[in-house]
């Protein structure tokens, strides 16, 4: 099975630091590439940098239906592009937040996500209602920390993290954490150590779920939402 | 009063059919441009031409800041790039959808989109949702027209229009009809005629929202979710 | 264009107070009168003066629409009566705690209440549920104050608002605030610069909301929830 | 223990048909009054009607008060008055559409109303909202049936709720319905043995409610929402 | 009239401590038989006690039906076979948390679960979402004692609903109290003096309302949800 | 990795037809047990029938856990016992309802539950609930077979399931096919070839659910809903 991870921003060595992770947890006989677009933001810090980054994911969908990947994963935890891409392409595609919320409510009652900035939690709040599970989110905790913040300071980062989730495991009852950006991949065992809850890494839970999806064969729904697009000159 | 109303997709026709409506409805003093990007999708029938569109709309509002416009309206019924341009822009900016689902709130109890395509009814859903206003939606019923038919039968797009919102209103229950599509501009007093009910324009709804909030000199909120995003090479 | 305010409570100065703000946000050609019924509770800080006020507010619709208004304003944040207005009125009727609502949900994305008393809570939050947006409300935070304070201690009443509101913006990440009293005309710009967020006054809302209905023709729909009562000795 | 039940309406035959049925419902040791206000409507047929009756509702609660009743019963299934009635009486006051609501809950997952008009859909599940419980509320069937039929010609309103109820049962999969006039009072038992289902009589579910409450000792709650009203000249 | 209560655990002192005080508030002509499964949990401080003690309680159910009762309530407040005892018995049955939360909906705006320990908070959210109420509920307050505490130490158990009754009051603006356990038996009137809030015995509560529903001849619903088990050997 | 595959029920048929499909989805590695409880009901149509198979299915779990299994399915789309499950096993327990769900979601907008039973309409929604994702839940279609249909008569219960499926898919706009019995198994293939949608084989899903969070070393939250249970004597 060939899985095509897509890296929404620019930033290669964040790219690189996912294909280093993710390929521990593949399973035997899943060829995985990370790749990221040609061009667009470097990183995804405002719902603005989102929107300039959909261009470049839904070409490397596209791209990637060419060559016949059989399942894709969108690894910005805004899920950028995400319903348009399952119109585009008859293989499942994965957002990666998608992903941990789901996971997360098979392992506690209520989840928390730890995200990025304090800016985001509208667009961490749109997210949850569109997949439907905001009865079983406790809170969208920020740690102050900038995505770039993940590649450079990762001590930083992490000691954020924790401080984030121990208020949500403290004040908003969370059984659960959601690691809230791509950038944070592989942060998810110290974590685990430090604060005794499951921490959900979201690209590895995105890859665990287009695992299963594909193994069993299941497709995108291609009746009503997700209908092929009629190509046009654009 | 400068009111910036950008027309997401690059169809000509539609946007000047745009302009020769809204004229009519501008209070005294406000001076309007409707405009469209110079390059995207010709029409946006699907979610990945509205992601297409994004990086178009969004540059229509930098430079609409930079002209100093007062206020902006996105004039697709998808409200594409709605909250990135609120992000952008300290001036006030509407999409139709909402507006003309608030407009609908105050004249019924219930209302319903008479949208294009029924493959975009989880689309409307995500939006209603995203305003928050679930409970007075009574349905999504499509006329099962594409974007363009707007602009080149319009006969035929009105005929399917009453058909769908006859069925709105008796099977559903609807009060007040939100016209789904900014190219079903100006078709709303027929269809009052014709159906008995308030029929919402959506583009005309938006302007005198727009209109309404610069006259009492109201702007964007700037402290968590629409911050001004970081500039960054892209 | 000729609008008709009600103050549902028969304190004059209100009444007054009310006048003189509207008249400097009023459109070129829209005519305004602001009145208050003949009796009923002076002011209305329980559920129960409300209660006792809605004779009057329905008296002063229907001579309204003998006068052949284009359109009324409800001029009390519990929109008392709104809804049976809409069932006696062809022409829109419009509360001013849903146009403050809608207002701030275009200009942010939570919005806080600030109410007069904390008994109101409830009140508020009904409120909040029949115009659907729960989820946009972030929360209601009383003031303090009973309603005849505003007209006569101005200073001490912008003073606790400044304080609720600080609250709501640190405490419940509100991004926008509605003043939730007819009373508190007119402070907007002052709490707007202390604490910079935008502040809706909500009779100013109201006004430009029900503008923007007559201008483009709307009518209340009368097919179903707003149907005309059938006349009967009471 | 002595218990008011108010007829909001002015026509004293319904007051006099829910007098002579309750008797029968009524615990051993429940003495009962049953009355209407002086003035007002004379039946309730729309939210203009349910407004103006209002006033004598809360006049009959203030007399009750004064004459020292243990709890009191707004019996018109729209809930006149219902929260200011509790602001005034620190005695239970119950509605009838209230307690019929959880009564049907207790004895099936889903209930539909069986209402007057069709124009009262919204304000039923205004009422549902209310209380809070619209995931077990099937639908409101209207039976086209005014309040004054249900005194005036009982078959005919009889074999509409039949006609209504089959509806409910079959399309909306209600498994109890609640009767949503008190005008309908005892054609419960026939609608039982035609439709196979529990049906509830509002004023007897309400009078069993209010028993209860009242042999427990039990007092509305005083502390926020239905403080006791500061009293003024009005 | 005869009503079996039914102690889900297998500890005769709360069999017999309930026992004590329901009879105080029985209705004239209501007799009552409290009883516990012969096997099962001591004492139910788990979702894992709970799985176990239902095979006990629907035998209960089972010999009350054979017994001709002509109504049954589970004193426990997870209501704990709830909705199959309903399956088996035409006869109606009510749980304690049901019957507490419709109690106290009619004496405040928003109640609070005072519950037994912190680990039942996600147990107490899904009995509320069943009953379809999560708007009226404001929180639920753990006191931090065990079920056979409320056996044990009285003193302790009271003061430490006080304490969690006192928060629950003015963090989350709880009017009304409902006390989460059927051990907590016969502290209602002592909280109600120290808190000033009605508190809610959920036994008492119950029995109020199945005497209610008994007295009006009504049954379980048998169409749909309820419908009779077919036998089996099992 | 070790999973232990519980069906609840004692038909041993059953246990194997899910043991002989599963096989062939178990990723390289995979080792599955597929059991029944010693006694029990022999199947599950009603909820009477699983609250009396709890007690076998959570001996199946004790028993795991001293075999030191990886992660247990509980294979009945009603879940029965899940969260008590959870409570006692630190290693992750996957019901096969809540699974197919998720999956579902990842593969179009809105699905559809094929249910054995008309009776079971309310369960299952009870479940979408518990799993917080109502808004994604189109409907529940019963196909009107019996479990025990599903092992003797698999052509009828073919057939029955492709009609629910195609008014789930025409009435109700669903976009994905749950299958609602574990009986169902191996039924997806055939079923997605005739209605053209995605179908969910719910064991299968949860296999590579579990597999998923096994192999990322995801463990069960221990801290608040999921605490272990005291030992006690029962």
């Amino acid at each position: 099975m060939r899985i095509k991870i897509i890296n929404p921003n620019t930033c290669k060595e964040m790219t690189e630091s996912i294909a280093k992770v993710v390929v521990n947890y593949a399973a035997p006989g899943t060829e995985i590439v990370v790749t990221n677009p040609k061009s667009g933001p470097f990183t995804i810090d405002s719902l603005y940098d989102e929107a300039l980054s959909l261009k470049g994911v839904l070409e490397e969908i596209k791209s990637g239906i060419a060559d016949k990947y059989d399942g894709f994963i969108i690894a910005c935890f805004n899920d950028p592009g995400l319903f348009a891409a399952r119109e585009l392409s008859i293989a499942p595609v994965v957002g990666i937040a998608e992903a941990s919320f789901f996971a997360a409510c098979m392992l506690g009652y209520r989840f928390s996500i730890l995200s990025n900035l304090n800016s985001e939690e509208a667009a961490m709040w749109e997210l949850v209602k569109r997949y439907g599970i905001e009865s079983r989110c406790a809170s969208v905790r920020p740690a102050g920390v900038e995505v770039l913040d993940c590649e450079n300071d990762r001590t930083a980062v992490k000691n954020a993290l924790i401080q984030a989730g121990r208020l949500a495991i403290k004040k908003d009852r969370a059984e659960v954490l959601c690691l809230g950006c791509a950038g944070m991949v592989n942060l998810d065992k110290d974590l685990e150590i430090e604060l005794g809850v499951p921490v959900i890494d979201p690209v590895v839970a995105a890859l665990k779920a287009i695992e299963g999806l594909i193994s069993c064969g299941k497709k995108t729904s291609k009746i009503l939402s997700f209908r092929l697009p009629k190509s046009k000159d654009s």
